[in-house]
């Protein structure tokens, strides 16, 4: 079968022909419907090398968001139909920790011992004709859409998990909510917050563009400039923001976010740009916490499913067939994608 | 000025002239705005006698559910401009235990010794041109209309307080709650719903104009009838509600509740028809709760009044002048309202 | 290897010999430390017949509170040291479901169609030499005895996840729970009480004996009788209970805890008596619920083996040989144990 | 009556005669059991000019920590004993906005135009024979002794407050607890963490008998060094902490402590050095907060009363009579107190 496999660090990589995989004791092979290129990917392949904290070793498929249809069940599984559309968990533990036990491979407490980090991440991934997964990263997607669902797996899952864990801050009237950084998850996270709370949601980036959608999901936009906490603030009454989500997570997106918070708020920062945050007891309002987050559990992709499945989230992807998957991470280190991009082995059946 | 007053148990209140009050202490005179006529009035002069648990003894100006403009401060109270807006917490406790320290008038460890219950529940009430409340009482309204905004104090921070408290068992994507019984607090509890959770928001009552007005708000509604839980069920994927609250309190409508609810739901009687319902471990999904509720905190009003302040509540009143402050209670016990019956002492202004 | 095996509904297990199981893929071979005696064993073999909801099919080796030292790993299975020693989680579900995603097998989405419900449920248990489980089901025992620990996987399991749902009901000073029934569950329940919060834990049973040792532990005992609620609420100063944990589970029980409840209290139905109680709007304190709950999750048994190994819970146990076991089921059902009976196949090693 | 008086910024306060006060409405005389010096007293008169932020403008009588028996009821003040023993909770905010309303003062909305921020700041305190306080900041006392207590009201309140928003990360079986700072508060805060929670409490301090103090309260001690933060981590298995409390707040106590976290954890900082900590994304374990907090709620002090009855909290106190009220203060500012001082106008009674 056709696959995109990175094959070494600091090497884009290649489309070539590999063996089809074969499922075993307790794994699903699933014809792949669809596998998103990721901003993460690019980091694999392009700026990681063995020293790197976080690297996968090559070679594998890559392709960590990914959706398909069951194809053959390995031993021991039962409770799948062949041909149902399932979305894939991407992270894999020990599976025998406390945290794996509770869905959140992302935090497993072997994941220093592990041979991977995930499917597609170490594992062979789906950015392929088929794919093989452990059943339990299996989340049923019943009659919707499989193809514009694949991204879903990371670019709302992460989102979500920051946000699920900001509903305390949520909960009730009169609250207010801040996205920082409008790309794929940032848009999303409009979206949930829309869902899922009754806040107020402000939103803001560089672009004018990636405002503008935002504000048609809902959220009011606030543009940069030296005043932009200031102006954040004014929309809350002065109050601040009950929950904040950094999807840059560099210095001054931190602390823009920072300067808006309301006492008692939480300050999520996913982006990974990895800014450095001065904090001082008198610089924070009082009871308000900064914290940061990775990926999310299985529950919460399930949660995440039923989401997409009911319209709540819409994701914006962009098709492109097995024999265009290098061009589509061609245009995603360009940054020429509008949407996501989904690569479609198999069309959209 | 006039006011209606409840003059002995079992009677009828009349319209008359009483002394307009002067605030005390730490208390506001509010020149009313509006005042609800609410069926647990009905209750105090219908129904009870001296002997009846919960029996607020006359006489008094009846009206639990005000709003009013600031017109004069007692001795002592600052931070109000006079003119402004504001809805009337009712509930008022001792003043110092630990429920009033957090807001929770309504559960005062002292209420047996309590001389009222609230304002318009043995202390005078808004029925009236002007009222005095505790300055803590008051919330403020800020533009927002005050004579739509009178019901809000009960028939809105009610089904908010019940909600609040179930918010955990809604946060999340797939999640579904039932609303029983739409009248004026089921109607605003299904808005507050969509309002702020992602749930999917079944609805139903015997009436079918009250679920249409619920459809109209976006639930899905599910008629009385055999079938009725099983429907609702079906309604879910067959997992259940996670969240239910019956606003009648029958035993059938209890029952239907009951028999609607998720593992680890939470059913929350507010209506107070004081139904029995036989519960066994065998009869109820694992951890699923039952509960029942009381009013709300003051916070909570805080809180419903930023929600009518955005829109999200918009409660459906008529509007009835002093001197026809009677016919309000009289069409209210014939079941002739559609909407709350607010009484406007001096119009809109 | 000898094993005591369920071969017929309403017939007594026989200790026989039965062949040495291999693990499979995924799963682990145990070298049994421990077995513990439950009463609902007594319910499979003595009580159930075809027709019973939650009857599970002879014939199996029974055991479901098991321990050992891990003998061999199945295929893919890493992580673990041969001769280690752990405590098994007993319930199996489907794997894939979002219950079983968070390590809630007992609560698994399909458990209408699993073909058993656990391990010594439907499924080989540990009452024999060896035991063969999945790797995610092992909990690490350290340096801790695994004998006593057997029973825990249920006997302790059960009341902590129980209690870890109330724990925010009994956050922070001034709190009173209440355990009824100081049978092996409850005693554990107790000492749970005791180390993980601050309230004063008061404890009813029928029996002197088991209040004695309820009071050893650090609990306040209130004998039954037609005053014992009065009793108990009068301990608490008149406000009732915060949590309630009732390991009996008949009406009269039910209804002396319900009976002692505070407003926004919790009680909890953990034993399965299956009595009624009759709720009702005005017999209950406001936002305290009634609830009922089964088992725990995986990762709650991780909590339970830390509270074992810091000395927290101490399991009173009676230990039989493999050739005692049907001794241990005889005593049980003639309620001739004081502690647990833990069948310890190869001696304490 | 004799009264410690803070007459001017960056001036040792006096003892002289002040007029006995008057309860006005809503208020309560005091004759006063305990006033506690505190540190913050000491910033208050040596460190703050008019143009600090926090600056309390002279002259008024110190004294924030204090208890005292009801000696007079101010006008439509109902449900005191005159002679009772009560606590009083410092903090007097606007007493109408929403976190006044549920008892927080100390996050009082309109902080900024209040006329003080509370009794013994701004407002006249304890350290007097006679002391008027609003009724809603009384806290009873029962039959526990009132001097002891006076200091909770700060030197536990705060701990207490900080404690119980971290109860979520400290609830269950093998959690790990640390207190940085191990002064009069964080003394405290271990008899806090010990009741309330499970944890394995982990403590540190500069001072050996600090730490010795510690142990005795069932602490493990770490003493500083390069290695701290290892050694704390190497008790919890490698996983770090779950909640942390530093009570000096300077930069190297907050990296000490961010360096101990584990996963999900929270790390409060209390103590007001205002430290600067560098906080990074890849620096910080996953969704591990860090956050600050001030003094606590009504509702806090009633349960830190409940735990002082209870035994669960034992202040160390040192006792002054009113004309030694001076010294205590000297012997504070000189380091020379082991326990809190508290001047003690009347006798133990």
């Amino acid at each position: 079968m056709r696959a995109v496999v990175f094959e070494n660090y600091k090497t884009f990589p290649v489309l070539k022909d590999v063996e089809k995989p074969k499922p075993g004791p307790g794994e699903v092979l699933l014809k792949v419907a669809g596998a998103g290129a990721c901003h993460s990917d690019v980091a694999v392949y392009n700026e990681f090398d063995a020293s790197t904290p976080g690297a996968v070793p090559p070679s594998f498929v890559l392709g960590h968001e990914n959706s398909g249809w069951v194809e053959e069940l390995g031993e021991g599984v039962t409770g799948f139909e062949i041909g149902d559309a399932y979305l894939v968990y991407g992270p894999v533990g020990c599976g025998h920790c406390a945290a794996c036990s509770r869905g959140q491979d992302t935090y497993c407490e072997n994941a220093a011992t592990n041979p991977y980090l995930g499917i597609g991440l170490g594992r062979d991934g789906g950015m392929a004709e088929y794919l093989v997964v452990p059943a339990r990263n299996l989340v049923p997607l019943g009659d919707a859409d499989p193809v514009a669902a694949a991204p879903l797996s990371d670019a709302a899952l992460t989102p979500y998990h920051a946000i699920k864990l900001s509903l305390p801050n949520l909960a009730g009237g009169g609250k207010f909510a801040l996205v920082v950084g409008l790309g794929g998850l940032g848009q999303i996270a409009v979206q949930i917050l829309k869902a899922l709370t009754g806040a107020t949601v402000i939103a803001t980036d560089m672009k004018e563009e990636a405002m503008a959608k935002a504000a048609a999901h809902g959220a009011i936009t606030v543009p940069g400039g030296p005043d932009q906490a200031a102006r954040i603030r004014e929309i809350t009454g002065g109050r601040g923001v009950d929950a904040a989500f950094d999807f840059v997570g560099a210095a001054p997106t931190i602390k823009t976010a920072a300067a808006s918070m309301a006492i008692g708020s939480r300050l999520t920062v996913v982006g990974i740009a990895n800014g450095l945050y001065e904090w001082s007891f008198f610089g924070t309002p009082y009871e308000s916490t900064i914290t940061n987050t990775y990926w999310g559990t299985i529950e919460d992709l399930h949660e995440v499913a039923a989401m997409y499945r009911a319209g709540q989230i819409v994701p914006e992807i962009e098709r492109f067939g097995m024999e265009d998957a290098l061009e589509a991470y061609r245009r995603l280190e360009a940054g020429e994608l509008s949407g996501r991009a989904v690569v479609v082995p198999h069309g959209a059946q």
